[in-house]
């Protein structure tokens, strides 16, 4: 199995942080505008080219956000996406995981780069105000 | 052994990508303004906190560099850095590797989003004439 690994460290406590990646507020202000949540607790994350449903694992208020890919593309469905928090400094630091990739095909440097470039939205988000979620979010090539 | 995946997309002929990857002027221009190449040919890039010696395994013009990491920080020597160059539509697509890793320490996350910043840096440098090179780079946490 593969993993995408980030570290992004946030000027600001850890409650603004764990909000943003618990509420259908703070995810639709750095992911995507299109976030919603089902009636049995099933967040769903809409782009223009699909989309992914999260089913919610784990959650540490101020610490730890889990949760599995229970629908999207075949290479992310079973996979995990993992935000560990803790302090250091000023600073609020996310330890973030995508793991569970069968294979390193090309999709997966695709992800990678997307992700980080989503932490630093997060980062924005949470720093200034105002993040980059789609449909506005920062393009990395083709593959948007 | 772990790996380090990203794929950006350069709106330009491979050339001008390939040039950034193989001139001192260029990767001085992306990575770090302290980049320099020694009587041997070992590439040296240098940073506020410390840095890295690469020597050069392999060149294929417009489609492949290689990297040794032969100098820098424990966790890097020994690893290996490759950009593979493609064209696609009006993109050069660089597929990124920074392969070998002999842990997923907390440091490869921070190489890993690092990485994804310097690669946008590239694109920046090429589609723009204009990068974000070290000491100006974009500073993702407190270990910038």
């Amino acid at each position: 199995m593969f993993d995408i690994l980030h570290r992004v460290g946030v000027i600001s406590g850890p409650s603004e942080v764990y909000s943003a990646l618990t509420t259908v507020e703070g995810l639709a202000a750095w992911w995507t505008e299109e976030t919603t949540v089902t009636d049995d607790g099933i967040l769903q994350f809409r782009f223009a080219e699909g989309g992914f449903d999260m089913k919610v694992l784990d959650t540490r208020p101020n610490e730890l956000v889990r949760w599995e890919v229970v629908d999207g593309p075949a290479e992310w469905i079973g996979t995990h996406v993992r935000f560990d928090l803790k302090q250091e400094d000023d600073f609020t630091i996310i330890l973030f995981r995508h793991e569970g990739w069968a294979e390193q095909v090309e999709f997966m440097n695709h992800c990678s780069t997307k992700w980080a470039t989503f932490l630093m939205s997060l980062k924005r988000l949470v720093e200034t105000g105002k993040g980059e979620p789609a449909p506005d979010d920062v393009k990395v090539s083709n593959w948007h």
